[in-house]
């Protein structure tokens, strides 16, 4: 949507640019870590009979590690169990740029994309401290309450590990930029800022009803602690 | 995270199959549409030398296409523009679904997958109706108010526009699904909520300031309309 912006900051498709250098990268390991931390989901892609497939799917960072994981039996999980090269995407929306011309209009975001083969986690301490991470991606401080993985649990999830070191971030961030031209438009320009807002939880009532936990009445979406 | 998850909907990364046959999708094209009118950004997916790349993108949606655009110089663009294959993927997060068990654990999503090769838009009609669908889909009502498009700025855009047809959506919505044993025990379970919320505009103050328009200071994200 800004082929011409000329923030500093790189907008979405236009010039999201691959580098496969971590030294080119515009940011440092630090902002790659918070992103994969604050982002949910992240988009895993990879190549079968040499077409892409793009998959959302729930992450975990460890260190330097990125862990995913699925059903042991699933199309995608056999896939990267076998060391497939893939490419994870991670994007948090930020805010709609309102810019007074058409061409200008922008989203600030911050995205990482990770290259690299997957390798699968045959280590069953390993696997188990993955899984950990996963429930407290989603929630910290949730996986000291749960019930841990079974054995048949286990035996039917695959984990596999990207090492996070060809690692791109990418993040624009502030205002509307515009030709100066369009300055004197009658137009409003600016930002609309977007989050991934937490409603109320909505307790389950099939088993014990216990209180709410502090991390799901006051749960909060943020980056690396 | 939830490998055995039994709900009726699938979960991301354990259960999403690939489908490339239609009538096997488990919604229809108005979920589909939806699902991509409400996602700002989709992850489009391609191959280069044998390698998956996914990429953030802007997309927007005329009828069965849609069109996602860039610079004409940049590598995306450039790949799409020769038909490429691609994946075009975009995922709304509803929720997290917290079960008594860890491995119980999801998210409630939407998420569509879209296949096929690109075509590059050499209409210029049609070209200036996407770039305009375009800001209709980040701020629907904002269009009759910016510039349009300059020649320069056109020439240096690309648009790709892809048929709606290969599409197959999955959601999970609902509650916790738990195994009969755990409900005994003493772990509060239950869903937040998640959606992507709209701050207070942040006015540019570069040029004219005029009037907070509604479509900015009620934003509301949502479906088809």
């Amino acid at each position: 949507m800004t082929p011409t912006d000329r923030s500093g900051a790189t907008p979405p498709s236009p010039r999201a640019t691959v580098r496969r250098h971590p030294e080119r990268a515009h940011y440092g390991l630090d902002t790659v870590h918070a992103i994969l931390d604050e982002a949910i989901v992240s988009h895993v892609g990879f190549v079968v009979d040499g077409r892409p497939i793009v998959i959302p799917t729930l992450h975990a960072r460890i260190g330097d590690t990125l862990y995913i994981h699925g059903s042991a039996a699933g199309r995608m999980l056999t896939t990267l169990a076998a060391g497939a090269e893939v490419c994870v995407t991670a994007t948090l929306i930020d805010g709609l740029v309102l810019a007074r011309s058409a061409m200008h209009h922008s989203i600030n975001y911050r995205s990482v994309m990770l290259f690299g083969p997957t390798r699968v986690v045959t280590d069953r301490e390993e696997k188990l401290r993955a899984l950990e991470a996963t429930v407290e991606h989603a929630v910290r401080g949730r996986s000291r309450d749960v019930r841990p993985p079974a054995e048949h649990e286990l035996r039917a999830t695959s984990v596999i590990a990207l090492a996070i070191d060809e690692a791109s971030a990418k993040v624009r961030a502030g205002g509307v930029v515009e030709d100066p031209a369009d300055l004197a438009l009658p137009v409003w320009a600016g930002v609309i800022p977007l989050s991934l807002t937490p409603g109320e939880p909505v307790t389950d009532d099939q088993g014990q009803v216990v209180p709410v936990p502090e991390y799901a009445s006051s749960y909060r979406r943020s980056g690396t602690p």
